[in-house]
């Protein structure tokens, strides 16, 4: 017999108490309350203990692909997750649109966040090709994109040219390793860095732009270069489909990555004002055609790294309407995060993740309370993040026995 | 100071909750209990979360052989529970004795069920040899047996004869890698097949049979393919002596592959009908003469492959008494099971199941009851099966310090 199940990620859940309590212990949340009541409780070290995930290793774990052995670096995944194919040796990078100054001295990191005006700035750059390379620009939100270069002996092992601070000069990309791919794949880099500031200054809004005092959107800076391979899908490991719903890109990205298909949300934002009752509704019609739906929700975090502990208890409070919306679909429902991020020290921190299993035959031990103290002493004891999908698939009935 | 060991494995012994409770929770089980108070608990994953054992790969983890690494296909621990002895590159099966028209259409894949024919039926397959590989067919119990095909160059990468289900064909087997190993082992079992057949029908019990209405015993159809490669064995790794008291020839097999003594205990059936008082005594009469005595009951996991709970419960109580048999023994007992088998899933499932140690000097913890629920908050945690054995290794006294 199958079973199906939906998958509730959420984004920096996990925190430490402030005055004695963590955001989880402060919130209401009877919903979340319910399925640990019902369900069988534990924590989760999404990677190891004391190894503090990204978000992207994270959910790479999440999913049962060891981050060691499958990370390609972010790039690919926020180029995965902006919708673009990419291809065996693709070498992709997160991009903003940034100001210089004529000394290539960055004024601003994101040319003064753009709003719809990437679109057409994006034109500049298309059809670009610089030596056998095929140079990919995509303009994603606000300032933001991706970056991808297409072409032969192409390595990711080089440095970045966004110096991550207003006023620095923008970098010039160097090899990591001793290696013609990560030489060639550098000065392709620098080269279209500049050709980036020569025809973006060019593009006629920037001149609109000047005129109304904003910063001018004239050069690409980039970061997070990964490197593209194919991995074996989660329907090739167990045969079941899945889906995503998420309103960042990154998480679309690494569920693509695994060969899920995204589904697009509206009003699923990746911020705290994102529509949870829209997520859950479509979560329910997707486990219509879906074995596995993987619902991501990224306002905990951002309230984290704000340092706003009562956004990140409301966010918790918010999600609960999701997780009461998804308790009767009849699949089985696993609630947990990515990793935590303390409100005191707005970053992601190595501490361990409630997490729940609710559906039918999980054995039921006497947690009461979803949060990080309470789950701790549940009957899944600690697990990794690599064994969440492990547990998922055998209560799904998609395991196969080893041996006889 | 060297301790004695009895190592109490209940096949299938691990479920869920029914109204609220395990079969472990509703049997009456002061022994257990008193081992559970007494000693220290835990839960384990006797291959890793997630994974569901087999009977074969669970024994070889407990016995601390990683199956990832060791386990050689079903076949070679039939064989060798069967009391063959293995050469290295022997490939052997599980076979049994079938009923098969002129279309070699199966009509019976137990040939009614053989009662003590099967010794008479094994002499019509006695000496085969096809090209250079000698053939050894053993009737084991009923309608069962073994195969094993002994020569240079073959490979256990070959599918199965057996079609499983009363009605088909016997399938040809096939090579299941490219190799000529391959080809050449699935062709001589195709050989064999059919030569099982014509010998098969020539024997004088099947006239008998036939005028009785029986099904004949006309074809030998297998299964489970496994390469035979002897490994280091508990006495190489430890120093110890140790010894198999079990019913099922698979347990036997795979406790003599890592080196076990199998001690034959009469009225030990592998069945629900074992002389559990039986089994206890022999086991005691063993610590005389071994250090680590593996005590295999296989009664739970037969009543949950029937979905019988009444059964399951009243095996638990029944082993209960041969527990009780052994805590005056001295020696270190330790009980777990290899899997669990729900009786609402009449299947393996990769649910974690209940240990304990009790012996000199283990560290007591607070858990009262043997079960499922209640070791989760045990001392021990969540181990896994290749835990087992270092643990138990250590308390005997037989570890050696890492380092200094």
């Amino acid at each position: 017999m199958k079973e199906k199940a939906v998958l509730i990620v959420c984004d920096g859940l996990g925190d430490r108490q402030i005055n004695g309590k963590t955001p989880l212990q402060m919130a209401r949340k009877p919903n979340m309350d319910k399925l640990a009541e019902k369900g069988i409780c534990g924590l989760m070290h999404t990677i190891a203990p004391g190894i503090i995930p990204g978000s992207d290793t994270g959910h790479l774990s999440i999913f049962g692909y060891d981050p060691n052995v499958y990370y390609k670096g972010r790039g690919v995944y926020e180029a995965l997750g902006a919708g673009l194919e990419l291809k065996r040796g693709d070498v992709a990078f997160r991009g903003n649109f940034a100001t210089v100054d004529k000394e290539l001295k960055v004024a601003d990191r994101r040319a003064g966040r753009l709003k719809d005006e990437g679109k057409e700035f994006e034109k500049s750059l298309a059809g670009i090709k610089i030596d056998d390379v095929e140079v990919i620009f995509k303009s994603t939100t606000e300032h933001r994109g991706v970056l991808v270069f297409r072409g032969s002996g192409l390595s990711s092992k080089i440095s970045d040219t966004d110096p991550h601070a207003d006023g620095a000069k923008v970098l010039s990309s160097k090899p990591l390793e001793e290696s013609r791919e990560a030489r060639k794949t550098s000065d392709i880099l620098n080269r279209f860095t500049l050709l980036s500031h020569k025809l973006l200054s060019e593009n006629h809004l920037n001149e609109a732009r000047e005129k109304q005092g904003k910063p001018k959107a004239n050069i690409i800076l980039v970061r997070g270069a990964g490197s593209y391979k194919r991995v074996d899908s989660l329907y090739e490991r167990y045969g079941f489909k899945s889906a995503c719903i998420s309103g960042g890109a990154l998480y679309k990205g690494v569920a693509k990555a695994v060969g899920m298909d995204v589904i697009e949300v509206k009003g699923a934002t990746g911020r705290t004002d994102t529509d949870v009752d829209a997520k859950a509704r479509a979560a329910k019609d997707a486990l219509e055609k879906y074995d596995l739906v993987f619902v991501h929700v990224k306002g905990m975090d951002n309230a984290s790294h704000d340092g706003n502990l009562g956004d990140k208890v409301k966010m918790i409070e918010k999600v609960d309407r999701l997780v009461g919306g998804l308790m009767k679909s009849g699949a089985y429902l696993i609630l947990t995060g990515d990793h935590s991020t303390p409100v005191s020290l707005r970053e992601h921190s190595a501490d361990p993740l409630p997490i729940v299993i609710y559906g039918k035959g999980v054995r039921v031990d006497d947690v009461k309370k979803f949060d990080e103290i309470s789950c701790a002493k549940g009957g899944l004891g600690h697990i990794r993040g690599l064994d969440v999908m492990p547990i998922i698939v055998s209560f799904m009935g998609y395991a196969k026995k080893f041996g006889e």
